[in-house]
């Protein structure tokens, strides 16, 4: 929460955040702080124990009034913008204007600089405010404001559940149209053109529009073999087929900037033993995952009992790689639990063998298990929820359904 | 082009780069030296005359080679990032990684670092470098990926023309839907209900899913005075009129991470002599500068003829600003007159009064004069141009109409 912000700079000792950005929706740092997406971005000051300053663009002190989230809001020019890149170049006018705001304010310790931007662009911009006097300085992850934003609000947790409304109903509409269409002889035909990925993804980004999400990251229709590796999207050549893994994972994001996640496997027709099991694997050890996560709970120890179910089932985990007895794991569950969603679509907190922390009421993960048989096929099948005091709010509403008939 | 990147790095006497992402669609540099996106991104290295590395999770090995641009492709645990984590802790395992890589090639001088990523996280990686004796440098901006990203290669001119041609037939068949839906008494109807923004947007987005696009960066469709702003997106609850002004600027990206960005302005019915002249002068500034623009011509220059054509014509420019007459300009022509596309929406090189550059062929810009009034509207022309030896290839093919009836 961003009232966490404080006590976590103080924690890592920083005195000053300044958070910056010419884009905001790309930009999940200042798209929190300043409350919502700025059409020129800005940048964000805060003094710990302080309240905030906002600098825009003159044309944004509306927008940015309107947001609501900082109340001090200063335009460029207040702040002598054009005149330092007349005297000291367009390169250098947003370091002197740092530099000139964070003496304003008295800051003399470290300060943490933020927002996402090219690296270059960073590094350099450090080594200006050092020589103008600034303890500019990074940060290792969790940030501060990282670790702020990992547990949400209500307002958020609020519109994420809005966002998973919107894309519960589009893969409920999506299983059902796939339930729906023609077959003949195990192939599929979408208005009397064979089921392709590609076609399938169309329909998918019209059921998008008319929800009014975005999915910026593409979204994965993995048929088959190609299932079995998380991460592919899909060839869009692909036929649609009966009897065949397929894994949908659909991650949009709503003009707020928050996200949602979803995964549903699932074949059409009848299946085979093989991926029957598969299925019923993930199936038992995503429930028991959703069951067994609370707040207090560590992602490590629920990665582990999540790990325990699929095991059981004979399948490998990622547990040897941590356990050392092996460098990688390609088969079985290759990845982990689960990760925070909020302004992007993978943050704190993780569920992982990594993971250590308690988990937090108010925090919004994935839950996502998946067991992957390389040249065969996976499954996936995933949630966003968020922690409560006495187990999990599942944002997600759509049936785990395995055979469309 | 990537073939520049050479005399880049020994103009700015930068011995080596490296380019970092754990994504590779909102990370431009990393996609242009990768050739496409990669699902778990990866580390870019390359020393100035040799040939480059790319390390990527063995998972992404087939993807990478399949891109086809860089030939020498390692993994993560080629390179021991696993020991690395064990023996330094996760956070430590990229910078030590990084030194490895960089010893082995023998790079001695300055390491800049690229890449989108937070930058506290770049900040404190350059920290970690120079502890491990590397040179980590940042770099003001054109820096020597922008610069090589400046001018584009022949596969990257064709991919976006196929962006822009598929974002002209979005742009005229939501002309033509709107110039088509039932009106009475100055109100616009879609199947019996009030046109508004929002449901005009619905529209756009269903046009952008049929030809495979995304707007991550939404679209603006302002109405009336919010035209008056150019960076307005539009009220969703705006009620589309007759004879207001309609700016109209879509801005899409395609699967490959290219975009384009096309403006049209117009009124449904007969608009008044205001708007008219308005649309008339930008018409001409449009057409002026596109006739002007070719390899050889400055930014500057083409700024200053659009300038020229507007000021003759009685409204302010931005020139005012240039010339130290103003401090700021509100109405008239506020902005510049366009910017580079490509992997990104707004790139190198601009066309304003900071751009003394030659244009090169092979350039792809926006040519997107604009008059704003405040209170009353705006209008603004643009397409996405290549520049060639003679004139400009122009991407876009869409009626500059301006009233719809």
């Amino acid at each position: 929460m961003l009232s966490d912000l404080d006590s976590q700079m103080r924690r890592k000792r920083i005195q000053a955040i300044v958070v910056i950005g010419d884009t905001t929706l790309a930009n999940p740092d200042l798209t929190y702080v300043a409350g919502g997406a700025l059409p020129r971005g800005g940048v964000y000051f805060k003094r710990v124990g302080e309240r905030p300053l906002l600098v825009v663009s003159n044309l944004d002190v509306g927008n940015a009034r309107k947001l609501g989230r900082v109340r001090r809001i200063n335009t460029y020019t207040d702040w002598g913008f054009e005149k330092l890149a007349r005297k000291y170049g367009r390169q250098s006018a947003l370091p002197h204007l740092i530099a000139a705001v964070l003496r304003t304010e008295r800051t003399k310790g470290r300060v943490g600089i933020y927002g996402r931007n090219d690296l270059a662009f960073g590094i350099n911009l450090a080594d200006q405010l050092k020589k103008l006097g600034i303890s500019a300085t990074g940060e290792s992850s969790p940030t501060v404001l990282e670790a702020a934003r990992e547990t949400k609000e209500h307002f958020e947790t609020n519109e994420l559940r809005r966002v998973s409304r919107k894309t519960s109903r589009i893969v409920r509409a999506a299983m059902d149209a796939l339930r729906n269409m023609n077959r003949k002889r195990g192939r599929i035909f979408i208005k009397n053109k064979l089921a392709t990925v590609a076609s399938v993804k169309r329909m998918i980004s019209h059921m998008l529009a008319e929800e009014g999400l975005t999915a910026p990251e593409g979204t994965i229709f993995a048929i088959g073999a190609r299932s079995a590796d998380p991460h592919n999207a899909g060839d869009p050549a692909d036929e649609i087929r009966e009897k065949r893994l397929i894994v949908f994972d659909i991650f949009p994001q709503a003009e707020s900037g928050y996200w949602s996640d979803v995964t549903r496997t699932f074949v059409l027709g009848r299946a085979d033993e093989k991926s029957r099991r598969l299925f019923e694997t993930v199936c038992e050890a995503q429930a028991g995952s959703l069951d067994f996560l609370r707040a207090g709970v560590t992602g490590e120890v629920a990665m582990s009992r999540a790990c325990d179910i699929i095991e059981r089932r004979g399948y490998r985990t990622v547990r040897d790689v941590f356990k050392g007895t092996a460098t990688s794991v390609t088969s079985g569950f290759t990845h982990s639990l689960g990760h925070g969603v909020g302004l992007t679509i993978g943050e704190r907190p993780y569920l992982s063998f990594l993971s250590r922390d308690r988990l937090k009421a108010g925090q919004v993960v994935t839950v996502e298990p998946g067991v992957y048989v390389p040249g065969f096929g996976g499954v996936r099948i995933e949630d966003t929820v968020v922690i409560t005091p006495r187990g999990i709010d599942n944002l997600v509403n759509v049936p785990k359904e395995f055979e469309l008939t």
